[in-house]
């Protein structure tokens, strides 16, 4: 069994630390306007009112580092993430995941952020490893590595397991920390496959155990077309922190799920004297 | 990493098979007068109608299992307890697990008892292992091990783990086969020691990796003292069944914990068609 490892991620003046060992760090997930027809239009007009806004509400909720993506299909992306990228700095400190596929709108991201962020993503593709982990290396970031190829999603957990291998072993190879790859070994629908969920959990669990990186996950795919969503997304998302799931990427507004996680760190015993869970009850009862 | 074992709980006509591959199997809890004033003074005046609607009650919600005790203070046991499960078989045919530490009231129920039941329980202190033990194999019962012993309840996983080796030694000694031997490696409240929960979930999947044994657990003990306790429990559930937890003894008619349950077994892949989920969302927006 691996040490367990500590991934910081840093804006220009906050730290924040990952770790199995420390609360759960949630990457808020709104501000992205895939799906969000309304969001797509005003960015296009290069209003960023809805993107401030997501970022205060999601920072106020608990999340500790926000997922910014600017996929507003035929935009300029590298220029709008960039705006983006200026908007939210200009009004929160926390530190940022930059959620792009496009490597030139990843560089230009990374040359203007002033602290260490966090990538979304590379994955098993060998293009993708060619383009992405130079410069990661080169700006110092950090890296989640999604367990997909260009064969796919693969449907086993060892070779999630193997690809996961795969990233850490290129990353490693031109310098990367160990600790700056964050694996997310992926979560599909329980609902178009029977076996997602465990097969997610034992992921989790395999990936986490044999190379001790912190492991993320998007994890609301998972209750896709089942009802009471929600309610399947919490328990799985105290299941996914008790196999080793350590920064999820979710929307904190939630409630349901987001004090799953308070939960969920309050029995890992990650929440001395209950403070975050009794915290948030009192926020509740305002 | 021993085989998961499959225990089988039988009443007259009825078999419930606890395993990790099969549906959570939840052992009704409320028909206990511990902490029931009004339960007790009925049960003195040898009035069951309570005992009669929550075993009803918890059938319809969802126990496959009830649990019986008849802990009323100066009451004599056995008989009350004989009394009471002549009044259970009458109204429901799921089999019983027989709650008590009189082993007078334990030989009683199980000389009555026409099914195989569950016993509520051994622990490893020694005159409950020589006591107890003789009547689950000359009864041809299943029993639960409590990972306690004369010297309480211990603070390690690893000291849970001994005593659970110790009651499943001298258990399989006298004949009692292992899978009918269930552990309750023990839930504490987290208000009053702050690793309880670490401690209970790591037990969980310690004694059931290594002996390969279903695991019972009251988990609601675990949030006494902390606000908000069944959003702590519903958590605690999933979490524990994703360890190993097989049969909880809890509330079904407490509903976020009993969705918990659900929702964990649809995670783990053991609801197929998300069937049981489904069912128990229509009957919710009924």
């Amino acid at each position: 069994m691996a040490e367990h490892l500590t991934t910081t991620i840093k804006s220009e003046i906050q730290e924040v630390s990952i770790s199995r060992d420390l609360p759960t760090i949630i990457i808020g997930e709104r501000i992205n306007p895939t799906g969000r027809k309304k969001l797509q239009e005003e960015l296009k007009k290069g209003n960023f009112d809805t993107v401030s806004r997501d970022a205060i509400a999601q920072v106020e909720a608990g999340a500790a580092i926000l997922d910014v993506n600017a996929g507003v299909p035929r935009a300029d992306e590298p220029a709008l993430l960039v705006e983006m990228i200026k908007h939210i700095l200009a009004i929160t400190d926390v530190p940022l995941c930059i959620d792009t596929a496009n490597v030139a709108a990843l560089e230009a991201a990374l040359k203007l952020y002033p602290g260490k962020a966090l990538v979304n993503s590379v994955n098993g593709e060998e293009n993708k490893l060619e383009a992405i982990l130079p410069l990661i290396k080169e700006y110092g970031a950090a890296v989640i590595g999604l367990t997909m190829d260009d064969d796919g999603i693969p449907k086993t957990v060892q070779k999630r397991l193997d690809i996961a291998r795969k990233i850490i072993e290129r990353a490693t190879k031109i310098g990367i920390p160990l600790e700056d790859i964050v694996i997310d070994p992926l979560a599909l629908s329980m609902g178009a496959e029977e076996g997602a969920g465990k097969i997610a959990l034992k992921s989790i669990q395999a990936i986490s155990k044999e190379f001790g990186v912190n492991i993320t996950m998007g994890c609301s795919n998972i209750s896709f077309g089942i009802p009471d969503r929600e309610a399947i997304n919490a328990t799985f998302m105290g299941m996914a922190i008790c196999c080793g799931l350590t920064c999820p990427i979710t929307n904190p507004l939630k409630e349901q799920v987001h004090m799953a996680i308070l939960a969920a760190d309050l029995c890992m015993g990650r929440d001395e004297f209950a403070t975050n869970w009794i915290g948030a009850y009192r926020k509740r009862k305002k």
